[in-house]
């Protein structure tokens, strides 16, 4: 019996967990943590009878509270650190959106728990002071998210005397990334500046999030995805690359030292990475439908367009500055994306506000766990400043 | 300090496999087994300096002899025996082509020395004797070929505690072999009747020897490659599929049961298999180019053309039915492509006269290596009584 908290129940990624916690009946959800949708929250409680249940805002705690008997509610930041530290949890899912996941996950690591990750912050914002602590208290991070998953399955790690991961890197020339290039792969500067909100939503081989489907748009998603695995997976940037492929069918590639690369494929289908971090090292058997290159029939590749999607060469230039900096670049995108949904800014503004924000920053090296929070505040101070100048 | 002993140093696969042993200063070449092209042999030995040396006839023997003082010179079936056993030698590759290596392959399992194997009839002809003595004598069976090693690297082995490889098959869907499809790929019954030798030589990807090149035309190749791909990965036929892939860059995938694929990719250059083979489990750094997708641009898939290549639905046929018919499905095939090769038979008779052959042929089940030998023998003189009819 393995028992998960889930944090993050409602979003994309946590219904696709619940869907395939469903098919496992060795598995036991004892935590459910969510923000304000509070109806699917209160089916998901019934269904999966959690012992520990937290949401955004005291009066859903209340409204939980006259619903069920049963488990204990809370709310807010504690509320989540709670579901994160749920009694008997050895895995936290963690698909809760932004920073505040930072905090929660850190306690879980302490707590000796794996953490299987779906949340794009806690390793692009704070991977420096995560993966410290991970090696430290000797727990799995699993990622949960195609590409990463895709080259860990590539590259399987080893574990340490103490209970975390470590990857071949010495065998390994570089990771590759792929991108489907997002909803405006191809278009020009001035086709891309006219771009709405609702074009950057319609993506051509995923169902996501509103957020990441926009990042996915600016490649920002990619340039996140790069700094994770610098974290992830121990190599330097220069060993990290992006491969621009349509299809999102090689869900990324490792090429190894002697020439040989290996490569994960399937449907582009969340619930595949989802379950390899549940049941790792075993693969369970499921219904998902095989994977059928006769029916895909091509695969294909180009190069990023660095030019006209910058959000991706700022995501280098962050996390080769270190320290707090990749944590101003994933805040001042989140900002720009909000603005750009409020129709406040153009699509192309996106790169431009994160650049003057991480030009503006002063880097801080060697950062607490607050000193990323303060960053992050900082940086979406900023933000409408900048747009005001 | 690894020591080989190398069968067929003078072919195709030989000569690459020296090139590959060059770099590698920590390996030593202890055996050299050739055929008949002596003079090359010669400048091996001068590099090399093996301590063994086996050619195909006694008088090249003598002339060996009177070139170098040092090594012990034999020659015939019984030279490659001693080759194959020579002393301090832990692994044999064998890249002689033919059913010759079959007996030198088994006496250097019972001498408990692990086998990286280009030949295919050992495990496509004799598989069902040789498995079960491989994994007696507790030794490592390593594929030297781009399908097989894909596969090997796509779903790493475990070790037993006696020493030989088990592949995790309770977790696998299916394995699926990559073919370019050969020279002849997308031809009609027309075109492929009226095609002579050199044009089955023109293979579009891989420069290989001259019959492999054919088998590549008939999918023969393939074919062989399935059986050996039950034998190696210990899975049933119904598991393993073939897929047309024309760029021959995706060198096999592994689908797992949880849906997720892998995959190795590469250039087409059998030094990466050869390598792999003689390096497992470590991955040394090489010269090889990276594998650029960019270059590549497009990976595309198609069925295989049963009708018109019906030497593959032939080979799962003898495979299905084990006992001698696999090495009477190979000793057709080898005599049919000899036959073509002097222009005596057509193109698209090949699939056919392999199919007369195993027709009459009256299949012994268990069989021993005699069994296996005497149905090879007997395949081999059918053939021509079959053309005369």
């Amino acid at each position: 019996m393995r028992k998960i908290s889930l944090l993050g129940s409602t979003g994309s990624i946590g219904v696709q967990t619940l869907e395939v916690l469903r098919q496992m009946p060795d598995y036991r959800v004892v935590a459910l943590a969510a923000g304000q949708n509070v109806d699917l929250l209160l089916k998901q409680i019934a269904e999966f009878r959690p012992q520990i249940v937290s949401v955004a805002r005291a009066s859903d705690a209340e409204k939980i509270k006259k619903e069920f008997a049963d488990p204990e509610v809370y709310f807010g930041a504690e509320g989540l650190s709670r579901a994160a530290a749920a009694d008997g949890a050895d895995t936290v899912l963690a698909a809760v959106v932004g920073t505040s996941c930072i905090l929660p996950v850190i306690e879980a690591i302490k707590l000796r728990k794996n953490i299987a990750l779906a949340n794009k912050e806690v390793l692009a914002a704070a991977g420096e002071i995560i993966m410290p602590l991970v090696e430290k208290y000797g727990v799995k991070l699993l990622p949960v998210d195609s590409e990463h998953s895709a080259i860990m399955q590539a590259c399987p790690p080893a574990v340490t005397p103490f209970g975390s991961f470590v990857y071949p890197v010495q065998s390994i020339r570089k990771l590759i990334l792929t991108a489907s290039g997002g909803a405006f792969r191809g278009l020009s500067p001035a086709q891309l500046a006219s771009r709405k909100v609702a074009d950057a939503l319609r993506h051509p081989n995923w169902q996501m999030g509103r957020k990441v489907t926009i990042d996915s748009a600016t490649l920002v998603n990619k340039g996140l995805e790069v700094i994770e695995a610098r974290w992830l997976f121990g190599l330097p940037y220069e060993q990290i690359e992006v491969l621009i492929h349509p299809q999102s069918i090689i869900h990324s590639l490792v090429e190894y030292r002697d020439g040989a690369v290996l490569a994960q494929l399937g449907w582009p289908d969340m619930r595949l990475p989802i379950r390899h971090a549940l049941t790792y090292p075993e693969r369970l058997a499921n219904e998902l439908p095989s994977l059928d290159l006769l029916q895909i029939k091509n695969l294909t590749f180009q190069a990023p367009d660095w030019q006209n999607f910058r959000g991706l060469a700022l995501a280098y230039e962050a996390g080769r500055a270190g320290g707090t900096m990749p944590a101003v670049y994933n805040a001042a995108n989140e900002m720009a994306v909000a603005l750009f949904s409020q129709d406040k800014i153009k699509f192309t503004d996106i790169p431009q506000l994160i650049e003057s924000v991480m030009q503006k920053h002063k880097n801080i090296s060697a950062p607490r766990p607050e000193d990323i929070l303060a960053a992050d505040d900082w940086a979406r101070r900023m933000c409408p400043q900048e747009i005001a100048v």
